[in-house]
């Protein structure tokens, strides 16, 4: 071989191509066969955003990751309730739920989010099943009586996920529970999302907010974003009291999660496009990061 | 043994068990690992019919066999919509669906329908799992526009089905399909159970109405119920266009069944308490059995 | 549905099957897969019983039981050694067993016994096989040099049964077995039932007798049958030494299978028609059950 | 290495084993998991010749071979037969076996022969089971009804073989089996032997007797022993009617067995001490040959 | 989410990351468990082209491709031949292979070239093995005895192959075979690559040379590489007669490989780094692809 | 049966073979599935013994040993050395080791008696394959640098062996590894056979070598060989420093075996035919050997 001739754009672009390879096919090895539970916020997606995320889902699932998704429906519910006249009611940002309206909220969930989700994952080539926490005893949930009915993850029985997970299925899991009694219940959906990621031995956990990561929240002058963060330092946060009311179910459940035995939490920007893909296969540092302490 | 005592009536109480266990044994052996597939009519069912039902689902279960159940949800779609102010349209028994009536149908089935029939078979004993015919491919539609998002079952893949009967779990089936581009379609529910019977080769395939079974059909003098039949006669009866319309769908549904190799269809009362556990235990005649010819 | 009908004799017939069959189908899946020991016992059974019995042991097959029968053959020893000339001496119930007494025991249990009971038990629909203690090492004895060829159960290698079963053959096992030397000795058959299921970590063993259960045993005037008692309770018994010979072995086979972790043991009245079946399908109380204390 | 020294007398041994270990090991290879139906002769055999038998079959099960004895017990069954004054009637040189001489058969070759040659067996090293083709619906017979309970062999169900045979045990298989309707039939060990061959698509039928092969047959003055012949030179031999009637259940077995598949078959002296073993592992020529043809 | 701001350099490049991901992620799963043949040439190859060869084999093999690489030596023989005083001879680009000068082959192949090559692809992650056609009857070939012991490929046994690629294990294998009586034989290299491709049945055959593709064959003005031709061209271009010797095995491989039902064969340039990576995963245009016709 | 008659010549050797045969069939069953690693030594020995050895070790393999050859190759590296030209040099009996003697070790080990000896195996109708310590991770060494490039043995990785053994094939080991940075070493073949042993928990170790045992070592008037000792007294042994230098690596070798869990260890003497047959399949004691103490 004589002395090189000066590289072409188009062979520059080829091994730009093959950097990135490199950089990826190691994450790509490590993560096949490992599961990723990522809660998919209601709030504020986009159609676009919406579709780039099932993409993902259905790529992390076409190279072997076990991809469960998480979700909740707020805007759908309300939107579903004023239609039928319901008045909603908030308590501390969780929904009182009487009757009426966790008929409302089932039928969002599943009737719904659940339905559009599970034809967006598809349509990227995944197969998905909408599920719900009342399906094969997957949520047990211990009522919060003076919201109605509305539960708190009392425990999991995972089976039905691995059972779809194990056959190639992207489980779709609405935020729903029963009670020992078999009463449906209305669930915190980021609650929901830690738990399934303890249940199952999860490897990640990633909650796709509408917000960049983890610094508006301190109020202070110090903008920038915290790239990495321990669970010791949010669990500090939660007990400060400071936190906006929306980030509060998604800190703790990142703290459940990772004293659950979770490998890593993240806060990711939802409104990143592929900020899923990004964050799983490349050195990008998007979101916050959280490890266990 | 000296010459034998009157039998006291516990003792005879004890034969008459044994007797209905012998005639059951042999019924309970041959169905272990063979399947069942329930069409479960929303119409004119009570509380305690449904109760009695998922009794029974739940025994079948306990015995190995493995059952699915396909519902509708008529009654509850209508009461849906009324509550939202659409004017339900039907053409020859069929529900016009426009989007927005399709997404009252959604909710009505998956958000009340499903959960509360998953809740009854839990609470029997059998986990339970409701799914859609949008899931994991397993309903694919052919359009029929003129009914707006309407659609005849195309083609079936069962993989989801099997691999939650594999792993002991009932799945409740609503009736929802998607068309070629992923659009999701209203189904008609008698015609879904005889496409799930035939893809996953099941032994039988059962109506559960609020008729007797085959004998006000045919609108003559001799009012006494047809207890066996065959695919050949219900092709006859079809062709005479004498059908009330809502037995249209269940004759047809029976005849493809057993055209496409199910072993055996039936129409049973399902106001009779515990109707499934005789039909497939013991040797009580009731409704109308058909078999392929 | 409107106000119910009078039922029909036939509806309530139906329903009174349905009630069976609901008692029973629990027990049913409870007992797949779980192993029963039975020592049918040789005395006074009649033709009609031992075809009862046949029939039962083939139904408890079907559904998948594992059973295991163990017979002795009293009476038929008897009848050969007569026409062969032996004068049959008993020291405590026990056969004084010489050479060639033994030889007559074998013949009669192996060529007699052991060849009718495996013809009815084909006859009503499962294969079974005759083998004997001698046989693949499954009954070690030591020598009771005092009786002759009698020896008392050493231990155990069940896994010719454990083949047997699981290949789903019932095997009908003759109370023979070999000292370390490999002779063959006379051993008590009920004592060998109660070694079996010990070893074989059985679920329930069960005598067959031609008394009622346990009450004569106790010679006072309060004839009532006792339905429930305990091990503790009837090593007592044993120590008293009221009981007939005949049942010392029973009673000590059943403390020692308790004692060796069987979870149930029953002292049946095998005149009772199909005693066996209403004892593990139903509620009825028959004969005398044990539990261990 | 220098100039090599005489070979010491020790040497020449060692050298010498080194070649049986030569011309044995290729032929152990190929034994194993094949499998290998003997028929041992009830006649003339003595206690030596059963223990070099049983040690014979002890090592070749060692080895992996799947070995399956089939005996009768002429003697046995005509010393019990007088003691119980039974009158012994043969006609061409089969038992006449009426009700009670069946029960004779029965007993002798079950609780005498079949115990005595496991004993040897077990005793030898291989676990062993005595079992009957009354077992198991391993032989289903034609009756002869001339000649009493007598059958021939109609078909072979042999699960129960198989089922051993996988788990290391040595079946010892009596020659009984069963008619249509289940009544126990005397049927010819030879027969038995050849059949069970077929059944299990053996490698090699070796019959077992106390004559050196096949060369007095013929009556001629060339007295020299034929090692080796052909199915086809048999079937002229038993369509010559010379033959002693000792001899023709054997060639007629042999012939059956060929023309049904097994590879080989042998008649062996069974006097010769360790036959089975050199006929198998070793390239000496014993007895006589018979291949297919 | 308010209009979008201008997108950040940062944001720009993570953007091309997750375009670049969406790319590889289909080839990566389409990949996975399929067989790649790689002959990597020894001419002229720099340390940096065998280095960046070795950490492409290993990331291919980290995502599950079955990677076969085999090497011949030119060079590396000549070198050692040289050292020894052998005097090397060609006939028709083929080495004249005295038994002198085939253990100097055996030696520079076994004991320089695959030890370092072994060592590469260790070094950058994979597990790898040093075989030759030799063991385990690999390559089984014909003999040139004009050409002294240099052999033409005669049949492949694979088996070797498939165990260490079940293993996770990467085969690096010389270029020798044995002929039928033993004797190892020279064989050529880019032969021997077409023959494994086609006994493992692989998805894709690839030659690493030292020139771009195929376009310099041509002799003409027209100088522009091929990217794409068929077998079927190449058949008449090796009619044709005009090809550089080297270049001959190469296409004659080709279109072997072709023709034995391997689904792709390229001529790479493996003086582009990382040009096995472009060419799997991303759909970069490099050197030139045959189909078969 | 008659009095006897006197044995012919021919029974009586019919007998001596089935002595033999009833003498090794035990160990033959014994020694399936077990694992033999053998030290072939490349001095002195003659195509004789060569082809002899590779005899005993495909028979070996077809009766189900496990058989592992580890060899060197002093005289085959001395003569390709010297035909290149370098000056052998040597410590405590150790090749001190240039990277350019390296080369001609790595090229006499793998191209020359590796390919020799497993082209006589497989001549003897096993498949086996030449492999090196440098492969699959197989030997880690601890570089020894005042000897060049030799190493000590630091750790095993088995799994490339126990891949090769499970598929049947017979792995031949040239006794070469490498550091933790990749780099190839010289390995002395005596302690590779040792570390070998140990890491597949090989049931026996044999040292094929060119002396009759451990007799001339003591340096004694006691001239009569040891046929069994224990590794104590070879630790006292090797103590003593009065071993030759070449039984030195022997004599640990076996020490550390005993101490690292294989079973038993043999020194044989090389020259006797088949020594290797005759020690693992007879009563013979050739050579010396070793039980842990």
């Amino acid at each position: 071989m004589n002395a090189p001739e000066p590289m072409s754009s188009r062979a520059r672009a080829a091994q730009d191509k093959a950097r990135v390879l490199r950089e990826a096919l190691p994450w790509i090895t490590r993560w096949r066969g490992r599961t990723l539970v990522v809660k998919y916020g209601g709030n504020a997606m986009s159609a676009e955003a919406d579709a780039a995320f099932a993409a993902d889902v259905a790529l992390l699932h076409a190279v072997g990751v076990r991809v469960v998704v998480v979700h909740g429906g707020g805007p759908q519910i309300s939107a579903l309730s004023e239609r039928l006249g319901l008045a909603p009611a908030f308590v501390a940002g969780r929904r009182v739920t009487d009757p009426t309206t966790l008929g409302a909220v089932a039928m969002a969930l599943l009737g719904d989010v659940s339905v559009r989700l599970v034809g967006l994952v598809q349509g990227a080539g995944a197969p998905a099943t909408g599920i719900s926490g009342t399906d094969a005893h997957l949520l047990r949930v211990k009522p919060v009586p003076e919201m109605g009915l509305v539960g708190d993850v009392e425990s999991v029985d995972a089976r039905l996920l691995t059972t779809l997970l194990d056959d190639g299925i992207v489980p779709i899991v609405a935020s729903l529970g029963r009670s020992a009694d078999g009463q449906t219940h209305n669930v915190n959906a980021d609650a929901v999302a830690a738990a399934l990621a303890v249940a199952l031995g999860a490897d990640k956990l990633i909650y796709l907010t509408n917000v960049a990561g983890l610094y508006e929240q301190f109020g202070t002058a110090d903008a920038s974003l915290i790239s990495e963060t321990t669970s010791a330092q949010l669990r500090t946060l939660l007990d400060s009291e400071t936190l906006q009311s929306g980030m509060v179910p998604k800190i703790a459940g990142v703290v459940a999660a990772l004293d659950g035995g979770v490998g890593q939490a993240h806060l990711l920007d939802g409104r990143v496009e592929h900020a899923l893909l990004l964050e799983i296969f490349t050195d990008e540092g998007i979101g916050t990061m959280v490890v266990g302490q």
